[in-house]
């Protein structure tokens, strides 16, 4: 009884002192975890690390995904205004290229449990050496317990094709920065990535987005700093590869200054005013999380 | 000694686990706690439930009431500007109909030190079933040990009056939404529910308020998604009923969209240019703290 | 080995249970810790005191330096825009003196990770009463295990010189308010108060500001609350005492409203269309991180 109680008295303290860093770390220790809330402690801050609590997906493809962002488009209507993190909370400006930088820097924002209804990163987005990517496009306001179930789409980074671009997004986005004037459309673009479906396919993938935008990418990639006519940068085009020089209608997280108006925001121009450029309304009124494995 | 050591531990533990997930809950486990700072533990989230610190009043009518959001006017000429989270940060917008959407999502801001400095809201808000609601006025900037005494007015709902329309404001305004265009004033309004006084009375309910506005409500009431003349939505009537079609000068928390300028913002037109409806500047100057049982 | 395990247990409870509400606490009770983040305990706070993670410099000058705050100009052209925390995210306002008065309220923002990222604030800022208070220039992005070594220049206030002056920044920017209209230029000028180097020397402190600029100032001082020819206020001047009435030039975080434009902003005039008056590039881009001993 006195044993049993001490034993106990540990495994709340490990639980609770956060000493893994990665929802992989957890399940490999503990393989029985199953999907929800974790409290982790980033491990490259010195001495003793930060802590927070997300989410671990403990069962797609083995388990270990760590929730380490979410890309929410809080007002289409709004150009960079309040609420775009991922692109500028500025207003679309010329002398601001690279908008809140956010892709590239250690901030953090939003709350776990609201990931779906407000844009989010935590300190994994930088801290976490990542060996592969998932990403779930999730419908807004949709409650934790059916973020997978209800999901329009769910891939991850086939096989190690995300090892020589990492280990993350923020060391990724540190060399090819989302920053207007960073080099010409399709010649220097980031890398696109072959990914595996976990819930959709390649049909899915192309009724997300207009039905003119379709002949300008292909399927089955997640593709990263795709730049337009214009010189402006879009972070991530998610299940797409760009093969023209329009990503701001099928690409998210832009930086600060977009040419054509008005194309500034989280979402960029998933509201083109040309119905047959429009994303559909399915993938504008969801959010995108992003994992790490 | 060993053995006390182990006891201290524990209680420490415990404390610190955050397993419950309410000040009622935590006051019925143990009757003596006094008001102040506690850690709790939201139940819905599956798995492991996010952890937060809020404030207890733990000695009102029998205790147990868990303060879950504050509104709090940062500056009542700027019109759905930043600051604005019960209203809009993107300004008075005809295509933002709910604004920040802030009282049926489960985003959360502000820190509980600071509500009657800044906008506040916790998991609680959406997390806690209630069985009754407080609301307390306190000046801005008082610190947390005098929210209580200096208090303009402290009052909780009648009996089981909230029970019907329950179990707490996130689902409320769910089902009725704060947005303009959902219906008519009067008609469409949301329900008003008889309060009792913990501190004040209806004279004081009506010195908070224009003498002109005065005549648009009952006092002794709390009331949700009142509508005006434009079709435009408050959320909160603190301490009326309104019998007009002007709850702009005493509801606050509107949605995205007020037809007259200068409308928006989170105590709306408080600061009415007419100063027979303008609001007291108690009322104007003071946050409203929103508490649970 | 029983007990050592039980001395392992109460070690890392007591470590987490943030009993201390300060570096100097911590440092005290333990001389060996090394600077990195810990876990503190507000203890002003009634009952259960607040917990946050934050940095403690636990070497120069004997250690026990707790990091409260950082003021991080993220738009040097945005003007009174979103993340000008320590001036105003109102635009600049004449109805708005003060701004955001975040200087002399209990709001709290950012998080420690990225304090050289964005505008950073934590309960120390309100709660710990200081002996002396340091300030570091750091880079921008600059991580956190080389802010110290990278720092433009580091200094604290000379022996007892901050004493009749806090006990903290909340308290002395109540006592004199950050706010436009509230005096004259040098006459209504908060405290300067002499500093000793931890790391530069005068020189350095003239090579951070403008040419032009540098006659209007003396080194080794931080002084409080400069106001300027149009009755303007700026929070802190870091390494100069103002001669003159152009503070906007070198000193930080100003109130709501600024006279001449465009100069509202945390670093309001650091972009001085004057070359002769402009700040330099390095201490415009850097993060001001302020300490408390």
């Amino acid at each position: 009884m006195f044993f049993r109680s001490l034993l106990f008295l540990t495994c709340m303290l490990i639980q609770h002192s956060g000493a893994q860093s990665s929802c992989k770390e957890l399940k490999t220790q503990r393989p029985d975890l199953e999907d929800g809330l974790y409290t982790l402690r980033a491990s490259h801050a010195q001495e003793h690390g930060e802590e927070y609590q997300t989410y671990c997906d403990m069962t797609s493809d083995g388990g270990g995904w760590t929730l380490i962002a979410s890309i929410h488009e809080n007002n289409l209507k709004g150009k960079c205004t309040v609420g775009d993190n991922w692109s500028s909370q500025q207003g679309n400006k010329y002398n601001l290229p690279g908008g809140d930088s956010n892709w590239s820097n250690r901030k953090t924002f939003g709350h776990i449990v609201s990931v779906t209804e407000d844009d989010y990163k935590n300190p994994g987005y930088y801290d976490i050496d990542a060996a592969s990517l998932a990403v779930w496009h999730v419908p807004n306001k949709t409650p934790m317990h059916q973020w997978k179930d209800l999901s329009l789409l769910r891939y991850h980074t086939h096989c190690s094709a995300w090892e020589e671009h990492g280990p993350n997004l923020f060391q990724l986005f540190t060399r090819i920065p989302v920053k207007h004037g960073m080099g010409r459309c399709q010649i220097n673009n980031g890398p696109s990535i072959s990914i595996e479906y976990d819930q959709g396919d390649d049909d899915v993938v192309r009724s997300l987005y207009g039905t003119a935008t379709r002949v300008s990418f292909e399927t089955g990639y997640i593709s990263f700093r795709a730049i337009n006519t214009d010189r402006s940068a879009f972070a991530i085009c998610s299940g797409t590869k760009p093969t023209g020089c329009k990503p701001e209608n099928h690409c998210v997280g832009g930086g600060g200054y977009v040419t054509l108006q008005p194309n500034c925001g989280d979402f960029s121009r998933f509201d083109d005013t040309d119905a047959t450029f429009k994303a559909s309304t399915a993938v504008s009124e969801a959010a995108l999380l992003l994992f790490y494995n």
